[in-house]
């Protein structure tokens, strides 16, 4: 099962494409869709959407996965302006039929670490560990994208066992 | 020249077509693109996409008027939605070509009325007298597209004296 986790911004998007089975977890690919900031607004939301269509096409990811929206509170303006890279990333998953899932930071840091508190040292331990990667994944938008794949990997396998 | 004002909404988006000419301006068609409430919000976010490109598609406006965005910050989980739907408005004008253009509340008011704090029915009577409507347009998203849409107008028609 193809899982594609995603950090959405309007400066830099994160993504993270994981193989999730059984025995775990595979990185297939992680990297940040860059909008070019001295274009419009409309602009860069054209080719955010551009470039993650490309990506959908590429990995015909079973499910989307994002972070919710309560933690954006503080900065309203910023986070208006994610809320419509948000939008975007969203509606190209359901123009491909892929299934968005959406789960709150505690939840992702509980999901991965057992502390829905947990630092970000310990998240980037974690992430590094279920990967097996040589480095902590960088730009941080690229660690969180990875988290939220991960996390919708585990709930996914959870449900299963359940069945 | 064809101008298409809209108000951008996750429940409700107001739009509004007008066609500017020197001797004034025509509405061509206004109306709401609804989301259905009981979907996820990728789906009523490729809705709202799906409904909106079939407008461009229509009427291949020059630009596309909306409002600016500082209005929005005292429900900011309002706001965020609002972004989602706004970003999807956006993106589908800028995938046509056709040019966004961004105006302040105070400035759709003072275009219209001459008056940056205008109230609601002076704003309504100035948007029935401009268009020659037999009656005030309902509901409040329309009278805002419409509003945003004349706005665009006029200002085009000023720089357009001023050259």
């Amino acid at each position: 099962m193809i899982l594609l986790g995603v950090d959405p911004g309007l400066r830099v998007c994160g993504y993270a494409v994981i193989s999730a089975a059984k025995v775990g977890e595979t990185l297939l690919e992680a990297g940040v869709i860059r909008a070019d900031q001295s274009k419009p607004l409309e602009e860069r939301l054209l080719q955010i959407a551009e470039d993650f269509a490309s990506l959908l096409k590429k990995f015909s990811p079973e499910s989307v996965a994002v972070e919710g929206l309560y933690a954006h509170y503080k900065h309203p303006r910023t986070a208006i302006l994610m809320g419509h890279a948000r939008g975007v990333i969203l509606q190209q998953s359901a123009a491909v039929g892929a299934k968005v899932r959406s789960f709150s930071a505690t939840r992702i840091k509980k999901s991965l670490t057992g502390n829905g508190r947990a630092g970000k040292p310990q998240m980037q331990r974690a992430i590094q560990s279920m990967l097996g990667l040589p480095q902590i994944p960088e730009p941080p938008d690229v660690a969180d994208a990875i988290a939220v794949a991960l996390c919708c990997a585990n709930e996914q396998n959870r449900v299963k066992l359940s069945l």
